[in-house]
């Protein structure tokens, strides 16, 4: 199987890393990382650089598409050749799927109208102007479209797809391999059960990265 | 705070991305990524690059010392001089960490002599090699030394790192920022929770990168 996870300037890491981690251990699966121009990407803190090995033309017909998202995800929306290669994808792929923003790429590519889809927590209601449902979930299957809420979230959507492609034990298997017991300290990673004024801050700023 | 997060060939990502996604983070923090030679660092996989910004002479005292695992940790425990610079780095820093097989760096380099420390789930024996007691734990603290299981832990030792250096509060805006609200769909992430046969399987194959 072929994955093709686009990158673009101002991407957020973990969305991206979290599902190749998990895809790229399946045998016989080829990840690429494209960009409508290869090299280099600065995710959005600055302080990282993911490479794209491959511009998008190189791969045309991938079996899986993962378009991560992030601040970046702003000037993806109007990428035009990074829209035109998604549609293209996804009339071959067996799944298109995003992480976080990234699913406002598809959509801005016109790959949700009348879909269910989710995003990261705050942008939800942004869904809307590309004619999707949003939907408060981690996790979001509508038909071969699949989409994940914030960041982390990449890396349970990736497990979930695994055992759709290639069944329940593989699935394990690769949550052995990377150790996913996940033990977070706090119970304070969603807007329903982080305490009231922290959930309060975000939708008062409204963003993202903390500065 | 600076947080010097080491790259290496043949390195897992993910731990070091998932780190770099909480630490990079908190306010007024610069996230340097570091290595012997700087440019970019081929992961274990093959299919991805990450680049090392900075040679490590460029970073002599960071406050945070991150040294993530994968198959190259066999290589960098020989690194004469990333085992020097990561002697030199803990004589100054706040804390100094691993995730996976990073420990097995840190306890080459003379770091982990008769501290508690942790380390992949398969990898745990080798610590003994160092001097180490190994503890089947997801994130161990002895002094000022932090260190995680197996890939994935490391996002939920940065969060544990991040409340002892700054509160409580927040490590769980963060937690909300990166959506950490895990939901894997098996429960499969340990040897313990794992189907036996699994679990064997691995014990048996005692590697870490399916193929």
């Amino acid at each position: 199987m072929h994955v093709a996870i686009v990158l673009f300037d101002r991407l957020t890491a973990l969305d991206a890393v979290g599902p190749y981690e998990v895809l790229g251990q399946v045998p016989g699966t080829t990840v690429t990382f494209v960009a409508t121009e290869p090299g280099p990407k600065r995710t959005d803190t600055g302080f990282l650089s993911l490479v794209a090995d491959a511009a998008l033309d190189e791969v045309p017909e991938p079996d899986v598409v993962l378009v991560p998202g992030g601040p970046g995800q702003v000037q993806a929306e109007q990428d035009g050749a990074l829209l035109e290669w998604l549609r293209a994808a996804d009339a071959t792929s067996s799944w298109t799927t995003s992480v976080c923003t990234g699913s406002l790429v598809l959509g801005a590519a016109g790959l949700l109208r009348g879909k269910r889809a989710t995003t990261y927590w705050l942008a939800l209601e942004e869904l809307r102007r590309h004619g999707a449902e949003p939907v408060a979930e981690r996790v979001v299957v509508d038909a071969k479209v699949m989409t994940a809420a914030g960041v982390s979230s990449g890396i349970d959507m990736a497990l979930a797809l695994v055992a759709r492609m290639h069944g329940d034990e593989l699935a394990q298997m690769i949550q052995l391999g990377i150790e996913y017991d996940p033990q977070p300290p706090f119970d304070a990673g969603s807007p329903a059960k982080a305490p009231e004024h922290i959930t309060g801050w975000f939708r008062a700023h409204s963003r993202f990265v903390l500065d």
